[in-house]
């Protein structure tokens, strides 16, 4: 790994590129950042428990028919993954009303959406990935109408995959961000999913298990990941 | 007109209900705001131009076919419209761009976009108009998207009919925003169209002629729109 070339440097990830010129290198860091990158903190063994439980998400959902870019898991934080044109855009995907939903429209959290509410943010730290609509997307030439619309159907799809999937570990699937990018042409999920990018609630007593124990500071955020990892392996 | 009730007293016009129950009375105001109502100032001569500027856009509208509020002027500032259900729902199109839009993704202004864009701004005063998009209002249930499509055709086809309209009156149509309601099960535009909604450049020297003429401090509100009201008539 040592002559590998590090291409990005990520809040929560390191990028380098592989020995096969259509392949990188994700190495997972033990930090945790919010409010965009504004408040940040080492926990040593968060990488491990990220790498972990996106990699088993990203094997079921393959399984499931689902395109991504996972190639193999190196070690317990590294992964190889097929290198893409990552759209500069966050998919949120909503179930249960939570976060910034909630404070925007000011409306009860924790109430289930009669239907899952999509948002498109773009992905930029000068700007602070202000949210931005379909036709803002094709307007300024980030992705054609075409690309967005699969990303919706693709994105629906993970949700009906892992709502059943997280119900069998006992958590209610309440919001989650992916992102999408392009190898040969073809949109495929790739980056990570993680309780980083997600929020998950204990079924009975409806505690966060994920990145809001470490926003609302609420408990020991390395000790969640690792029950959210022993949950999902055990069920 | 003083036996009329008063139903809502806005930040440019006064409703009042009418006669008949299925219509009301909009009475136009000499008050300019802007930053959602929290700069002000009374402009005499404003709510006449503005009330007569919507009457010959609207007017024009109705002839080609687009179903509106408007049953009839009763004076230079008053008009007779139909009472509707008005979704709670800005539609903004954009056809180059300027305002919010540069700020927000800090791109050039007056650039011609290769296709419109369209966005929904919730109108709510308490939270500031935020932005929404189409699954939002959709799972929150301010409109179903069999309606927000239909809103969004019908946006479309107005800034078709309207492009070439303020066009040979040497106006370039930058944006405009249009509100709709709901009359009968049947959607039709409401509210008004005039340089308070809008913005139009001069096509020779790009100077704006609309609000934000107030906005920025440019010169003569009351003016400019007596400019417009003239280059409208004229043409
Ligand atoms: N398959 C891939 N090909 C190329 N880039 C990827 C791939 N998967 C993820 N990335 C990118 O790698 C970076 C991962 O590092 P991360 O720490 O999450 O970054 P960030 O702070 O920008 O979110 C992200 O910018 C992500 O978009
Ligand atoms: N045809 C209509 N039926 C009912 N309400 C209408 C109609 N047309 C416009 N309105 C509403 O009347 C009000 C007009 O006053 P205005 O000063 O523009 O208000 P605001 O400050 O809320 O924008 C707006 O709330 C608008 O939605
Ligand atoms: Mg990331
Ligand atoms: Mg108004």
């Amino acid at each position: 790994m040592t002559e590998d070339k590090l291409l990005y440097t990520g809040k929560a990830k390191n990028v380098y590129q592989a020995e096969n010129d259509d392949e990188v290198l994700i190495v997972y860091k033990d930090q945790a950042t919010a409010l965009n990158g504004k408040k940040k903190e080492i926990l040593p063994g968060k990488g491990v428990l990220d790498c972990q439980i996106s990699q088993i998400v990203f094997n079921y959902l393959i399984e499931n028919g689902i395109k991504t870019h996972l190639v193999k898991n190196l070690s317990d934080h590294e992964q190889l993954v097929k290198k893409t044109q990552v759209f500069p855009l966050e998919v949120v995907l909503r179930n249960i009303t939570s976060g910034s939903l909630v404070r925007k429209f000011q409306i009860e959290e924790g109430q289930k959406l009669k239907e899952p509410i999509i948002e498109f943010y773009y992905k930029s730290d000068a700007l602070d990935d202000p949210v931005i609509n379909q036709s803002q997307i094709h307007a300024l030439g980030i992705a054609d109408n075409e690309d967005i619309e699969y990303i919706k159907q693709e994105t629906l799809k993970i949700n009906q995959l892992l709502i059943p999937f997280f119900a069998k570990a006992d958590f209610d699937l309440v919001d989650f961000k992916l992102e999408f990018g392009k190898y040969n042409g073809e949109i495929i999920l790739v980056d990570e999913f993680s309780p980083d990018n997600c929020r998950i609630w204990n079924k009975n007593d409806h505690h966060s298990m994920d990145k809001d124990v470490f926003r609302k500071h609420e408990g020991n955020l390395v000790e969640t990941y690792q029950t959210v990892l022993q949950r999902l392996q055990d069920k």
